[in-house]
């Protein structure tokens, strides 16, 4: 049953854009996938021709960053110190993320939800938003307290504001912090009822013994929270983290204000389950972006029907896979836009 | 062996690259086949960090246009009358290829090799490279003449020419003419020494009935021409079409001249196929752009050791496989050129 507060998309255009795309002076089907995505993209926007997204400011990726309790407990193969240095090369425009985004016309934001460092020297407008230093170590205590939840929560439904105020048409979200793999694995398996044994990978290159341990520190989890896993929000409060729930929220704005969102990697796609578990009907608004190496994401990726565009074996985070897949989203309109009719052709 | 006329890439600066790959601040191998792209890209190239391929007229696609034979022996959903349409659409710039290439910046060129029409008022600068009207219907006679076989390859070469003298440093081919997956896959058939049911599939839309009597057609050419399929360019003249062999001489020219080539779908990598056959080393110079649903496309890339990018069901041709990929290649590039140094970043 789909939540009041998240809309349906427009079915009319949906299936006007439909007709269209059978109109095409194409062999039926011959546009695949990308037909497909394009019929979508009116659907989500309300708009045939859909729009095709190559403006300025029309694409905007906002990465939520965070430690985790757990990057201490040997789930990680990086010190939870690389996530300050990761932030402010984030900030600075030379991470992974920012040279795809630059190179395809995306918007970065960062924000800090809940880095464990002072971030000294770092733009207010990325530390102001920090609800905590660091989140809680899921196997042992809840990743947030009651209020510390409704705050993350908050972060993401305004940082999703603000973009689409700026002009935003496309959301990307994208993760930054040591160990976030962990809660993340741990969400998934929570609200897919599913041990962790199904769910945990490798994460950026934990070795068999660290695969091993991660796994045991997930079961631990689940096993610790598992009268509230029937409570999305409650089990993105225990299992989860700042990060994560202003990811949440972000998603939830999104899916509520009818705004599509490009999925990026495993944080982006556990939150996106979180969020459908919670608002029934928001992964209508979400396109599947890149595939992740890590098992979690394909099992949430199939609960929510989303099938992502990419699989390039991208392990990275920031939202990169994401950011990658916007120039399919813009091949999708352009077709839909500018292809001739059969109409028009025909002799 | 390697063919006299086909150097290797730059194993120097793909050495360099590699390196250079392995300082970015990312995590060891996160950026997955990108990553591996942009090393290639670079071996290409020579230069380090690899071109954007972001200029004006960087990045350019022919198309060849052509009709077939066995066009007229039931083995198309189509009849051959479509492919005029095809050509003036894709002339008018409202054909699929063109909204793809006009999204992505990528410039597209047709030229007719074979068509069977007059294609009046189509411009001369399409049909002047005219090799003869329609190819030999494969299963009962070759496709071309010697003295055709040469003038196609020598039009395909002269485009290659054209396209690097205007600029081009990613070449993409393309492919137009109703009935063109029987002699694509025949010569991968022939090429690979395998009969004909391993390699037919479905073309654009034929059924069941009709995939059985395309396949019999195949077979019937690859057994009429047996004797012919250890020399690749008179299995091209037997078993090919005008425009594919102008494919040919265009692949074969950008790895002479060094230029890399991002390849479509069957008729594209059945001809990249073909050329390395010719001249070995030339597949070196091939990156691979979309998984075709055409069974002889995956036998092909896998000869050639070349993984595409995208797999989107796309079966339209034209080329449109390579264009959706440019941006792929473009965004391999920005990670290695703009992503920092980890002696950067560190504190």
């Amino acid at each position: 049953m789909r939540h009041p507060r998240v809309a349906a998309p427009d079915d009319a255009t949906r299936a006007a854009a439909q007709e269209r795309l059978e109109a095409l002076a194409v062999p039926a089907g011959a546009l695949g996938r990308l037909g497909d995505l394009a019929v979508r993209l009116a659907a989500l926007t309300g708009e045939l021709p859909p729009p095709a997204l190559d403006g300025p400011g029309e694409v905007r990726l906002v990465v939520f960053a965070g430690d985790h309790g757990v990057a201490a407990h040997g789930v990680s193969a990086y010190p939870a110190a690389v996530t300050p240095a990761m932030v402010r090369t984030l900030v600075a425009g030379r991470a992974g993320v920012c040279a795809l985004a630059a190179a395809h016309g995306v918007s970065v934001r960062v924000l800090d939800l809940g880095v464990d460092d002072d971030l000294a020297g770092v733009p207010a407008d990325v530390t102001a938003s920090r609800v905590r230093r660091g989140s809680g170590a899921v196997h042992l205590e809840d990743a947030l307290d009651e209020a510390e939840l409704r705050r993350a929560l908050e972060v993401g439904r305004e940082a999703a504001g603000v973009e689409i105020a700026a002009g935003g048409r496309l959301l990307l979200s994208g993760d930054l912090g040591i160990g976030n793999t962990t809660p993340a694995a741990a969400l998934v398996a929570a609200v897919l009822g599913l041990p962790a044994t199904e769910v945990v990978g490798r994460g950026t290159g934990v070795e068999d013994d660290g695969l091993r341990h991660k796994t045991e520190v997930v079961q631990q989890a689940l096993d610790r929270t598992r009268d509230r896993h029937d409570d999305a929000l409650d089990t993105l409060r225990a299992l989860g983290s700042a990060d994560l729930a202003a990811t949440v929220g972000y998603l939830l704005a999104a899916a509520e204000r009818g705004v599509p969102v490009l999925l990026d990697g495993l944080m982006s796609v556990a939150c996106a389950l979180v969020a459908d578990a919670a608002a029934p009907g928001s992964a209508d608004w979400f396109v599947g972006g890149h595939r992740s190496t890590e098992p979690a994401q394909s099992l949430a990726l199939a609960k929510l029907g989303v099938d992502p565009l990419l699989d390039l074996g991208l392990r990275l985070g920031e939202g990169s896979g994401a950011v990658a897949a916007v120039p399919l989203v813009r091949s999708a309109a352009a077709l839909l836009r500018d292809v001739a009719l059969l109409s028009e052709v025909l002799p």
